[in-house]
């Protein structure tokens, strides 16, 4: 079935401002809370945001299968689980409807009323119950670098890494989306030269720039999805930041991993961006050498080529942009990334998140961490207001963006942001 | 509010045999299908299944603030959100229907016939819907015999491991309850003197034997479970049999922790077992030396003292009990690893899982998986058909039983039992 919905000659008749991350070509899904408290799952063009389930309810959705209630839900899962060709139409028939020719919902001022609103009339809501969250560890120059710091500068990346797409469960419970403050986490940790660890607030706070993936039920307990279906079972996109705190990850994470210094808080972005809009942005991945197991080998184009920025706001003061990096530098790719998750017949549910681990670019100035950007402290960022980072500072907000860009189109994802506040306190 | 429930006097008017897991004075908490294909909460008092949902509909609950629908549900989310005091009214109900002296259920024929069931009646079903799956690996035995297998006999114990009850995220979608079979999962694994990894069916699976606990809603993001509050957000307890492969286990695990090792399959008991029910087999844990930071010190019995047993069970043979153990060997309490999840604020939400990691006890009889019990494969097994073991064989069943006993009661766990099928083919 053509993806119609990326016609790059379509206009909206809904205003589209220069430069958005939201054309008709991208027609992204989330749930929002609309000012009458109501939540619906939603589109959004330009800066307007479009309520699904009120479109269904008027019938705009004939003659596509749904339940009923598909859209008047608070979360995607239901949507999610009923599979590409389901999501193809929908988003095909989204962009007929807002097509600038098509007069059915344009020259309609009553259902357009009920069905569209401003960005500050909504809220947006994680756009899905994330059952579980794994986050992989796929990019070699984030991997080098670590290892660089903190094993053996000679032998950095460790031996199964070039053989694995390296991956571990995080915290679904820790999940939330842009907007919603952090607390800097309590936590032990051991100070440098000490034999005793102490318990207090992390000192050592990171960002980690990443995206997302989020996946429809793609297999029973015991099954495999080679390599080459894998796409079939990832709805779309979202962007994410994996709050870290180094002091805590580094006394704890030996023998099982980071825990503690990972699951207080991981922010997304709202909007999925599904796998078809990104479809004009295929490009091939690095070369990989070794050749990986025939598992996890693929031909053809992988990986998406989605620029991605890291900015720092002080409380107050002027955003730093710290960070350009790109989803295309990542070595293992989404498809290898899901085939290796599955191949020993792991269950992926609808809704599941599949983070892609910190995106390093190949230059200082594309790391995606402080860790990596200021080498573990020791070349601090100087910030335009004149103050300096090491790490995240309390009243600090981090902004991630994303967008892709060719000459026909722009498609984006908008920004996770969230502000970093001073540990929790009882009332 | 007293537990009433546990009276170690009361008789029931249903049949108890002798030394079951089940007397009146348990009353733990499920989810079954009955063989009218209803899904309902119930309790199981000897070899009966009982349907609270109809209890609840012909009114035996009345007086105690339920929501009309709480019974009648397929998980038990909603009931243990309603928290401690609510659990506690319940269970001190049913143990009043079901006394030998009332007669209000008792003499009612037509009742009992809607509310009980026989064992092969019905079929056990998940109890929770598992938001997020924690593992701990708490067992100062199992850490040190891993340690002195894997890593330095002389240092067997990483330096953390006194300091912290150390965790990592399990996968949610791979739980199972007792009875679901399980495949042998595919893996990359590295042949012993390789430096290439090779792809094919593990040849190392073993079981662990642990219990979990389930929580209740827990805190807010970013706040806090002191830990002499942890207990009261804990509903019950399960047997848990966390299956790993060893040989996928070794050569993924460095350094982000187990993954795909695990996360084919974990299979719990099907009856949660209250913290009320186990109040009698409170005892002392093991002394913590050095004295764990102020945020892990509590007084008092915070260690059940729970027998527990593994057996294996080969195809059309019989069963031979390779291990003993207890969980009152376990070095960290359940209160310790809830009060360390949470020092972070990492939210905890009702329906989650929290695994006590593999319980080994101090002598070679009671350690708690085939890697410990063979020494990694060096002293196979003799089973009771002849034949020998070094880890799991297809068709063979793990069965994992646990008890608690006095000179008054015996409260138990019933069983998880599961069998392991070759790799999964596809039809």
């Amino acid at each position: 079935m053509p993806i119609t919905a990326n016609d790059p000659n379509r206009k909206s008749w809904l205003e589209v401002p220069n430069d958005s991350d939201f054309p008709i070509q991208n027609i992204p899904f989330g749930v929002f809370l609309t000012k009458d408290d109501v939540i619906t799952i939603g589109t959004r063009i330009g800066d307007s945001a479009i309520d699904l389930g009120a479109l269904q309810q008027m019938n705009y959705f004939e003659g596509i299968e749904l339940t009923d209630d598909m859209f008047m839900q608070d979360t995607l899962n239901d949507f999610i689980s009923d599979g590409k060709k389901t999501w193809r139409l929908v988003r095909n028939r989204i962009a007929e409807i807002f097509d600038a020719e098509n007069p059915l919902l344009r020259d309609n001022a009553k259902h357009r009323e009920i069905v569209i609103f401003t960005l500050d009339e909504i809220e947006m809501q994680l756009p899905v119950l994330i059952g579980d969250y794994t986050d992989f560890y796929s990019s070699k120059e984030h991997a080098t670098n670590v290892g660089k710091m903190f094993r053996d500068p000679e032998n950095a990346l460790l031996p199964n890494w070039l053989h694995i797409p390296v991956g571990y469960h995080g915290r679904s419970s820790s999940i939330v989306p842009s907007g919603i403050p952090v607390h800097r986490p309590m936590g032990q940790t051991l100070p440098n030269g000490e034999t005793t660890p102490v318990f207090g607030p992390s000192r050592l706070i990171d960002f980690e720039l990443e995206t997302a993936f989020i996946t429809t039920d793609a297999n029973i307990m015991g099954e495999n999805i080679p390599v080459h279906e894998a796409e079939d079972y990832i709805f779309g996109m979202v962007l994410l930041n994996d709050w870290s705190a180094r002091d805590i990850q580094k006394w704890e994470y030996v023998p099982l991993g980071p825990f503690l210094a990972k699951n207080f808080a991981s922010s997304i972005s709202p909007w999925i961006v599904t796998l078809d809009a990104l479809e004009p942005f295929r490009v091939k991945g690095p070369k990989q050498d070794p050749t990986p197991l025939p598992y996890l080998q693929q031909k053809g184009k992988h990986a998406f080529d989605i620029h991605l920025e890291v900015s720092i706001e002080p409380e107050n003061g002027e955003e730093t942009l710290v960070s350009k990096s790109n989803f295309k530098y990542m070595y293992w790719s989404m498809s290898q990334q899901l085939a290796h998750h599955t191949s020993n017949g792991c269950r992926v549910n609808s809704g599941d998140m599949m983070g892609s681990g910190t995106i390093s670019g190949p230059t200082p100035d594309s790391f995606g961490s402080m860790l990596e950007l200021t080498w573990g402290g020791k070349n601090p960022i100087q910030m335009k207001d004149g103050t300096e980072r090491k790490f995240i500072n309390d009243g600090d907000s981090v902004r991630i963006k994303g967008y892709c860009q060719n000459s026909d189109v722009r498609i984006g994802f908008g920004e996770v942001c969230s502000k970093l506040l001073p540990p929790f306190t009882r009332k």
